[in-house]
């Protein structure tokens, strides 16, 4: 085997991912564990890493390791504060945190903080070290990299810099709506987002009616039975995640860099081509290896 | 005692409210009692109908009884089916179901159905009769009539006809935002509205923003201490009803019929007046009379 030169670690709020880098920058293992920080108990992070990371570098404990994610956090390791974006790689690994621990050398990236011309700051953990890794690695050198799921991310990016981001509550805003509101009734526990159901609810987006009017519309389409019930949650996918690409594409963006895989990246890939946009699917692992390679090639840790 | 000469109940999902009504339609007997249909058990209607209603119609057992809410819906007593809008109050009156029961001669006013050129199919049941109430009873002539609340109705009047509604999920996502998704950790379980940190929300609101963002807003609020925890549900109430209020009186009105009371009565005039919407309050229970005793002199059962 290749000498290890890095432990590059993605330790957000429901998994632990863990890459071990040869000199190249190349992955020599893997090991992924549903470890998230929502899993750890306080003062529990040592614990948890040694378990579930060490075991990587037992045959070259000095390789460092290099984190990103929820673990720097408040509810966290160790607290690596936001840096203010616009920011770049440089600035970046300068706010780059040495966790206080005998058990490695290991280091976190810090989120970053935006704000906004309305006021509104946004945060982002995790997800700033995959953007880079898309945009260091020349897959998207510039313009909107979208990263789907609970809490969507979209960013502007320019080579190394990133310029401006929004966070979209599509994933967490379905799941609230789908278990706890008036919507519920009706609709089964669980089903597979129906394509036809889905288009139709990014057609109702498109419209642009406000939200919070517009999500009524999944109740009476139940009233009136306009889908059967299974076909329900993917209407209610398509009018959240149309009315998401649609607000974060307004401004003639005609390509965005995808980092999703599975039925996630599906149904964003739909919507950005209903919408016009062309889509790049971006995988992430490649990304987030990418970025936390970058970071420490900046931080000369390789 | 003056001749009673209808029985008036409104029915909703939480509450169930008597009058007792004389030849003038003037109040002579109140009673209400937390008996809505939630609370009412399948095929429980004529029972809880008997211990609440009959009573007060003790001594003139012939008096006819109108009802208007979600008694008339499907999970109700008997249903009504929805009458379609624009509609009037002869059309209305046309679609009153009788009760099969023998308890009491007993009527239902029904909802009212409406396609936007959306497509949204939208709903509501017992406030149709609250906004008959306003207009029939010249308040509210001609305009846009407001009926807040967990899903908030905004109807478009024209004297005796209702043009148009739309039906806001507000007080409900207000709630489901607070109690289950990312914003309620750090949130007090209950706190009174601060009113500073309201007003910001409707500035927020007023920037246009894309409400699956700026909800994310809330969280950040948290995380950056803009406002003291027991400060942000009044802030996340401000982002909602100002979002509300502005996309619901976006073409140009400048005067609202308020059917509340209390603190919602409170937020919503606030919010108006930030946009510029001058508000005239409308008493619930006088516009629900009203409304139940319009529709029975088109029946001549008055």
């Amino acid at each position: 085997m290749r000498d290890p030169s890095l432990l590059a670690v993605d330790w957000g709020t429901s998994s632990l991912r863990a890459y071990l880098l040869d000199e190249t920058g190349a992955v020599l293992k893997r090991h992924s564990a549903p470890m998230g920080i929502r899993s750890v108990v306080a003062g529990g992070y040592e614990t948890v890493f040694s378990e579930q990371c060490l075991p990587l570098i037992a045959e070259a404990p000095d390789t460092p390791v290099l984190m990103c994610g929820m673990v720097g956090s408040r509810q966290g390791w160790q607290e690596a504060p936001y840096v203010t974006c616009p920011t770049s790689l440089d600035v970046l690994a300068d706010g780059v945190l040495r966790v206080r621990t005998e058990v490695a050398r290991i280091s976190i990236v810090p989120g970053l903080s935006y704000q906004a011309s309305s006021g509104m700051i946004d945060v982002i953990r995790g997800e700033e070290t995959q953007i880079l890794g898309a945009s260091a690695g020349d897959a998207i050198s510039k313009g909107l990299i979208c990263v789907p799921g609970t809490h969507s991310k979209w960013c502007h990016v320019s080579g190394e810099r990133i310029e401006a981001f929004s966070t979209y509550l599509t994933g967490e805003m379905f799941e609230i709506l789908r278990k706890h509101s008036v919507i519920s009734q009706g609709l089964p526990e669980a089903a597979a987002i129906d394509s036809a159901a889905f288009l139709a609810g990014l057609e109702r987006a498109a419209q642009g009616g406000s939200l919070l009017h517009e999500v009524f519309g999944v109740r009476t389409a139940w009233l009136f039975e306009t889908f059967p019930p299974e076909c329900l949650p993917g209407f209610l996918s398509g009018l959240l995640i149309g009315t998401e690409v649609q607000h974060a594409t307004v401004q003639g963006v005609d390509r965005v860099g995808l980092i999703a895989s599975g039925s996630t990246a599906d149904n964003y890939r739909a919507a950005c081509s209903y919408f016009g946009v062309e889509c790049e699917a971006l995988s992430s692992e490649n990304v987030t290896v990418a970025g936390l390679w970058a970071v420490a090639r900046q931080l000369t840790l390789v």
